[in-house]
């Protein structure tokens, strides 16, 4: 039995608010373009913050307005609080994504607020969402769920606790991140079976980030606990600008290959993804991509989980290796 | 309770290998001093072939030799004949691996045989050990036992049927690698089990590489099938040198931190694979070298599974994301 996965696109929002430079509008929009083009069917296309923290996004309602005329597109957008609520409401996104930080040190150095105001905040925007907006979908992302560069470890209990806070406000879903690359596959595999166990159909997808490496694993681990959907970012773009080489989110290109080789479906062609690497890559000149698929190519032999053959080309000429 | 995992270190011989230049014997010395010092215990130094064929590999009994003085280190060459196994029972070394490709068509291009050359080389083999060397173990390592790039996808029953002929011949262990990263996880998982079930102790451990970025969900679904010993290299060196960044081995680095934060025990200490890959790197200028530990450092309240903590050192001061 196949199994279904949705990636949600996150590079437009998570890896382009990592970089000092603005991609200018008319490139987000070719970008996003060809992502759909690759069957992505829900892209993270920016945020609703202020400009002056962060000008990478000023553009987010025109770049939502354009993903918007996608047939079947999801179109999400980060929003921390209710005035970039109501922003995203106005502009038409079909989901938004509030950040609440496991731990108050990180939630108050990233929006500056506590978590009782965060509460207050997502009890407002639910109720703006109810009245204004009901088609729209609210998921609480859990920053630093699985570990805190400020606060190191988070327990369990800790991470659970705000689950029930998001899931009992009314948020639709709550996802867990690893904002800052903490987590290990038995943590992974263990607080995803919990948040599956305690919040039912609230319970939210996987977003991980790559930053020591053990970004595959943890996406392996979450699949067999039972999740579904996964954020990741083309090229690994984001990740911390003051380590380098510690990257991003988990690569789109690598992540794809991973989940159809084990026989899910994402309906998504790792062709179009290379084809939108090149179209980030050109409006991003010099940027570090990341990925090993784009490089290695697909496998003789390679089909989609759905049965799909990939367009016959050029393999690479690799001699044979002894072992 | 702890598990306990090897890590058998094939840089030496499988990085080395790859490259077309030559790294002076003195270096190589000084290289397997870090490794051993940080804690590594099997280490694959080299491999008797033909100087002709690969002079990289042409001062492997001196590399044998200074190895030997280590104490309680596992000294492996790799060994792809009946000439190379008298060379490597001569120099003392403690475990010889034979590359046996799953493929006819791997084989022949790898070391110019037939299956039927090979058992007899096997044969003969296992019978001079048994006369000559009889402290020595015998690895049959199964080449590209999940797929191949010369013969596309490899079933199960083809490595099972090598494994049994290679296990009836009287090897020590059959490992299997994934020589040109056509593994995935579920794969991983279902012939490691059937490997334990039907050779028993004699079912070795896993050879992944990393080419297209499915190295460590590899891993993960081999660990929990209960494989135990993994061979890894410093820096990812090793791959194919016609297709960048197709990288080769799964990272020492990386993997030692992946298992360390499942509570598995290496005995090996972080700091000192990144002395080492100071070492590598001084070693072989210019060589691009891969893994995400050592730019991003360990995270904040790492603690081995063995309770032992690493030297306090400054930690990257990356400013926290949004989501």
């Amino acid at each position: 039995m196949t199994t279904h996965v949705l990636i949600s696109e996150v590079g437009p929002r998570d890896g382009l608010q990592a970089m000092k430079r603005t991609m200018p509008t008319a490139l987000k929009r070719a970008w996003i373009d060809a992502l759909y083009a690759s069957g992505l069917r829900e892209i993270e296309v920016g945020s609703f913050v202020s400009p002056k923290l962060l000008p990478q996004m000023a553009d987010t309602a025109d770049i939502v307005a354009h993903a918007r005329t996608k047939p079947d597109l999801t179109v999400a957008v980060l929003v921390p609080n209710l005035k970039g609520a109501i922003a995203a409401f106005a502009s038409g996104a079909h989901k938004i994504t509030i950040p609440v930080s496991v731990t108050e040190a990180h939630l108050m150095a990233n929006i500056r607020k506590t978590h009782a105001d965060i509460i207050e905040d997502v009890r407002q925007i639910v109720a703006l969402r109810n009245d204004t907006a009901p088609g729209t979908s609210i998921e609480a992302g859990l920053s630093v769920a699985f570990g805190c560069t400020l606060a190191g470890a988070v327990s369990d209990d800790e991470s659970m606790r705000i689950a029930h806070t998001m899931a009992d406000l009314g948020v639709d879903e709550v996802g867990l991140s690893d904002t800052t690359g903490y987590a290990n596959p038995r943590q992974v595999a263990r607080l995803f079976k919990r948040l599956m166990a305690e919040l039912g159909d609230r319970a939210g997808g996987a977003h991980f980030h790559n930053t020591r490496g053990q970004g595959m694993a943890n996406v392996l681990a979450a699949l067999d606990a039972g999740v579904t959907t996964f954020d990741a970012s083309l090229g690994g773009l984001g990740g911390c600008p003051y380590a380098p080489g510690a990257t991003g989110n988990v690569v789109t290109e690598d992540l794809v290959y991973l989940l159809e080789t084990m026989g899910c479906d994402t309906g998504i062609d790792i062709d179009g993804l290379i084809a939108a690497r090149k179209v980030l890559a050109d409006a991003l000149p010099g940027e570090a991509l990341y990925g090993h698929v784009p490089d290695a190519g697909l496998q003789k032999g390679f089909v989609y989980a759905d049965g799909r053959m990939p367009e016959p080309r050029d393999t690479f000429a690799c001699t044979p290796e002894t072992i």
